[in-house]
């Protein structure tokens, strides 16, 4: 027992009070009442970190006036960096030793664990606890007769100034390790991943960044983020260089396994767009690829089996056996990835053969495994990767949608890119198409093409193609319009010049050539819906499995995710008979769902077990196996289904009517004629 | 409880006994009593490890006649595999079932952790137990609907037949899983670094092999074994390539912080020889180096230093700071090592700046740290490891013996290769020196030289220098027979047509133009007289020091490690003052004691734990900056020191005597009129 006085102290907003031996620091105090305070330098006055605020005030019932009572008064040097940071307000808690009761004000960001919301369908809160840590320490000088070598004395240092033990030193660091402690001084900002030293800089460094990327099937995006704040500090994505193999998965996999050097390949394609990709996001803040000291990555099975280097070829046929579904960490350097050279590199956990990290990183993003609504969570990529449940169960499945969605196998399909058509709307009178480009806030209707037009009428980017929300909409307004049939077809009972024949197939006009970046006109053919048709199909499908398979009539709420469900206009999604019944209102696109999940992983080593518990826990069903799959599917393929189904749509939509005229627009004509 | 009758079994050779429930295997029982049979497949008629016999005779005090009444009787299958391995008399303990008492008899062969024996000045004996091991399992097929994918099924395997968890896969394994386990049709052979997989190759495969490594200053040498039994199945070594930059270790050190790619340099000469020696290795014995499933080395502080990719410039002052005193694992990829792409590498512990891995390497294959005698252990090479102590207490110090022992910085010297003299006789009355050569059993006296020589008479190689213990012996004869005196210097009152002066220093003509390989004569310089005094000064300072330290006047027993250790004759060693008074026939060559702990450590992983307690607990003393070993190395730079101090050598040695006559030997004479 100690004789010394003690004296209450209570921390604010939190509440927390307890008694605090006199003399001992604000921080220490903290630290054992459990109130997170942030520091770095460990009280040597380098971080500045650990700020807070003396209160006057009502306090145990006694009016204390003066805060110099409380704690000790500041030292010269203590004055001096809180003058350096503009703070003068506040004291620094490894420096104020209390000598009195007192009331503590903890700002928030002095508060460790700082929080980061996610602004989604759900509003999340994050807590900021990554498998990164940095802390400075002061090193025991080496001296003759003492013969514990620099990583020895750094192990002491860790362990008396941070309570770290049972440490290794990845080998790069230790390469560097005696320059460093040197170059510091004796003092040093050590960087641990876990239990593993992984770098050592001299003297007081701060700044911890981590990558979180999404390796989709077409579009890789990678997310540069401040470690300690959650920050994403840069965005990079690009298209994946895989597609050159192979735009589907399938195709891919049949890449690795009919060449010998098809795996190899891919995964160098990977790899050396990944390590541009973090490049340029490092550069955007003046950092360098190097700095990237932890990076998780999501994707589906075949894409996360490339990065690996690990042959799909398991993935292309029943049982679709996976090389592993758990969660992996391994060495950035082992694949060749040009992050920090001791950087590490945490792969999401999968479900199974079908349904990857990424559709993990989706679940981990929206947590319908926390909530008592039905929710079905949808990512359409290449394949539509499918959930249905709440927190008490859960089913999973991957549909095979094919890539039109993504702006694929469609004649005159790209990826959501400037030019590419994204709002489609058709005149119930004239037939005629306006549409938006990305990159262009006019509708195509309000173009001036003509030479003779001012610069800002004359729109930014001409159209380039459709990609795939541009062609979901196409094809309902289509259908709207009775250009097509319920069946797909088109109405063979309609002559429209901006209606094409050719072998039997019709094919719609959308954009002029005048509109057209290519000076040819852009087109809706009969393929083209034909593609959409199965792949919503397919999708609606997957969702009715799951419904059935969970005994479920309906579901309380849709999330689409994807770059496609991001922009998809959820109407029209109904319309077509993509998704399951649902108030419309309750139907949320939640953007990257996958990416943000790979972000949550990478802020919180937490969340990656989490991760790995949903991801066994969901109950996965094969739709190549299911016969139930296949009656939906082919009852999907129509498309009146939807608006049969779902009487509300009838109130929002335009009442289908057969067009007055077939007459083409006279403008349109007009640049017909000057084109020719 | 069980109602199942049990039985009493007794295990020979160990004699352990207990109750056994009927129906129980032998192997079984033996490992629930601690009875160690070996079994690589885990009772999958496999491996055929577990043999034992089952014998007749008293048994509780029973006569039991028929040994089938003990066990089951053999399978089918259990009868063909001992057929195929030609063991009639024996059973497989994984398949034969108690179901009666039975005394069973467990042949060496068949006993886990077998025993290899160390030759030395101790006969140690090593347990087995590598830090490798090697299980066959039979996985679980994928099938649809079970989404556990193929490394958890592996670990599941692992976990119900070999109760094996918590383990992780290196990258390269998990890349190969899924095509190996369907090559070996669902059976695998993995292999273990203690919880992490590190290969998994198809079907049945028996084999684990490690390399040992002792990085000297001057040479490299490698041994590869077998991990299950122990034995070196292949030796090899080479000139350390590093000498190009510098002879010693000060000038490598020196070359590493005074060019820029220096220590770049060296570690990729370093990393190419030791690829080199592996794969010649490997080669003896139809293995290639990436069956190379492990590695250990030693090496002196600047060799581990190197090896590893750090600048060893510490090393090079005061106060001599390791990187790194404890031992170290990494992967074998990491330093360009082209082992099994899994491969590990476990670096020694250190005990201080200048007191290395290969120092403990020694202690551990000679373990003086267990014995009641007081050992002076030395390792002579360009530094001199001395350790002094027994099981109470333990003192170490480097001396900086230089390299002449080696044979370097000797005119002619050369390293222990064929055609270097290392032996040396000088006759009293003519002078003339005889001298035998590695590789020529016959001394220099018997040879025929002149071209008319038949081919047997003929030596198989000239001499082409002199190596370390040639130098010692040559110096000694010197010495013995007044052609230098005790201060070293040349007898300046003996004219000899062999004794040539230049610039008033001295060189004896050891071997003639004829006996040459070059055509020219083998001289020992004035200069060589020196290095080697001042190298002897060093080591007997250093062992004195420790003498003082440990306050003990002699020592019970001296081991001379390393190559030069091994060839020198320990009488002339005593004759120049190399090491301390002791009884001659307590004075033993231990051969490359450093080499022998590697492997130790390589066999048992257990060893590298004893390995690092033993160098924490060694205490180091400081030659550089002891007073004390300033002033015994100046009395020592003197060569009558030794035998004034040992009497006991007067009767050993022929009598110092005076030449009787000065006129060189007439066969001399000759050859160099026919060289003339």
């Amino acid at each position: 027992m100690s004789n010394k006085a003690s004296h209450q102290v209570i921390f604010m907003p939190s509440g927390r009070r307890g008694r605090v031996e006199e003399g001992e620091s604000l921080l220490d105090a903290a630290q054992q009442m459990g109130v997170e305070i942030e520091s770095i330098c460990g009280g040597k006055l380098k971080c500045g970190k650990c700020k807070i605020r003396i209160e006057d005030g009502e306090f145990q019932k006694h009016k204390i006036t003066s805060s110099a009572d409380h704690v000790t008064p500041p030292s010269k040097e203590e004055v001096e960096l809180l003058k350096k940071m503009g703070e003068h307000d506040y004291r620094l808690s490894c420096h104020a030793f209390v000598q009195n009761d007192a009331l503590v004000y903890v700002p928030e960001e002095a508060r460790a664990h700082k929080q980061v919301i996610r602004k989604s369908a759900n509003e999340r809160v994050i807590e900021i606890d990554p498998a990164i840590r940095q802390v400075y320490v002061e090193v025991e000088k080496a001296e003759l007769g003492k013969h514990h070598g620099d990583w020895g004395r750094l192990q002491d240092a860790l362990k008396k100034e941070w309570n770290l033990d049972n440490l290794s030193i990845d080998l790069p660091a230790l390469q560097n390790l005696q320059a460093n402690i040197r170059k510091g001084k004796w003092a040093v900002t050590v960087t641990l991943w876990h239990k593993e030293v992984i770098d050592v800089q001299p003297g007081y460094k701060e700044g911890i960044f981590g990558l979180a990327v999404d390796v989709g099937s077409t579009t890789v995006a990678a997310y540069l983020c401040d470690l300690r704040s959650g920050k994403i500090l840069a965005s990079e994505s690009t298209m994946n260089p895989q597609v050159i193999y192979g735009e589907d998965l399938m195709s891919r996999v049949s890449y690795a396994t009919s060449n010998i050097d098809g795996l190899e390949k891919m995964h160098a394609a990977i790899i050396k767009t990944i390590n541009q990709l973090a490049k340029k996001a490092a550069r955007q803040v003046d950092l360098r690829a190097r700095n990237i000291h932890e990076a998780v990555f999501v994707g589906n099975t075949t894409m996360t089996h490339i990065l690996l280097g690990i042959d799909p070829v398991e993935l292309g046929s029943a049982p679709f056996a996976l090389a592993n579904r758990d969660s992996y960490d391994l060495k950035a350097r082992d694949l060749g990835l040009k992050f920090h050279p001791s950087a590490n590199v945490h792969v999401l956990a999968s479900q199974a053969g079908h349904v990857g990290a990424d559709n993990v990183g989706a679940l981990l993003a929206e947590t319908p495994y926390e909530q008592k609504q039905v929710t079905l969570l949808v990512d359409i990529g290449t394949n539509a990767e499918i959930v249905l449940g709440n927190q008490d169960w859960m089913f999973s499945a991957s549909s095979p949608t094919g890539p039109a969605f993504e702006g694929a196998q469609i004649t005159f399909g790209m990826r959501a890119a400037p030019g590419a058509i994204e709002r489609v709307r058709i005149d119930p009178e004239t037939l005629v198409g306006k549409f938006s480009v990305i990159g262009e806030e006019k509708w195509s209707d309000d173009w001036q093409t003509d030479a003779d037009a001012s610069l800002d009428q004359q729109p930014a980017h001409l159209a380039s193609g459709i990609c795939g929300s541009g062609i979901i909409e196409a094809v309902a307004e289509m259908f709207l319009h009775n250009i097509i049939l319920a069946s797909g077809r088109f109405n063979p009972d309609l002559t429209h010049e901006l209606i094409q024949w050719e072998d039997g197939k019709g094919a719609y006009v959308l954009a002029s050539a005048q509109q057209s970046a290519t000076g040819n006109p852009i087109l809706v053919t009969q393929d083209d819906v034909r593609n959409i048709q199965l792949g919503k199909a397919a999708l609606y499908a997957g969702a009715k499995l799951l419904m059935s398979h969970a005994e479920v009539q309906s579901v309380d709420r849709i999330l689409l995710a994807g770059a496609f469900g991001s922009f998809i206009d959820t109407k029209y999604a109904m319309i077509l008979g993509l998704i399951p019944n649902c108030d419309l209102d309750q139907v949320v696109a939640v953007g990257n769902a996958a990416g943000d999940g790979a972000r949550i992983a990478l802020l919180n080593k937490d969340k990656r077990v989490e991760a790995q518990r949903i991801a066994h826990w969901v109950k996965y069903i094969e739709t190549a196996i299911d016969p139930k799959f296949q009656d939906e599917f082919v009852t999907a393929i129509h498309i009146p289904h939807a608006v049969d189904i779902f009487p509300q749509l009838k109130n929002i939509l335009p009442e289908k009517s057969a067009p007055k005229s077939n007459k083409a627009d006279p403008k349109i004509r007009r640049r017909k004629v000057q084109k020719t």
